[in-house]
């Protein structure tokens, strides 16, 4: 296992909140049979960020995409999860960790989102 | 104006949490010229979601779609969204309202977001 996905999204109480995680991982998995991904979590549940990383750098990932799996750049992207990879990243220097942009910020979301809004909205034009 | 969409979002302190449901406003009012696109947020910032609803109806709206810009479908959407529309839809019963699946319960999204997320993971295969 050489590169690996985290799928880094808030956490909540209710265990159900993460089922879409679980489907995203899923659909990841399938479209890029042998990847590893997988899940972490802010707060609320766990396991939490550093300890994935952790697992997967002992497990011989060199390359590590964190997937911010929140709608937009907000605290939780730009304050809470900068440090805990910096803090992460000094016991492991030699691992390429890469940080993707929030949802709203992948290329498309706006169209794709747009038209999956309008599908349900059917306006009267 | 007979129908209405409202993007109804966290909200958060910093303002430019807000930029990309904007791009999403304009991105919806593109693909259908003439319907109206509204923000409305839970907490932080205004305006919340009843004053927008209120709004809407006073300027004629017959049909609002909601649309909860929330990742999952967590207690902000099955717990507070529904008290906000079932007080207000005491005051507008002729008013139709429907609100949409969270984001990740969005027809296509899982697909669209393993594409998206692995364009920029790149992983060695």
């Amino acid at each position: 296992m050489d590169s690996a996905i985290v799928l880094f999204a808030h956490g909540a109480r209710d265990p159900e909140w993460s089922a879409p995680l679980v489907r995203l991982r899923t659909a990841i998995e399938r479209a890029a049979p042998g990847l590893a991904v997988h899940l972490a979590y802010l707060e609320m549940q766990g396991p939490g960020l550093p300890e994935v990383l952790e697992t997967l750098a002992r497990a011989g990932a060199r390359r590590i995409s964190v997937v911010p799996v929140f709608w937009s750049r907000g605290g939780h992207v730009t304050k809470d999860l900068p440090p805990l990879l910096a803090q992460w990243q000094t016991r492991h220097p030699a691992v390429q960790v890469q940080v993707l942009p929030a949802l709203s910020d992948l290329p498309g979301m706006d169209g794709f989102l747009a038209q999956a809004i309008l599908g349900f909205a059917q306006p009267a034009q």
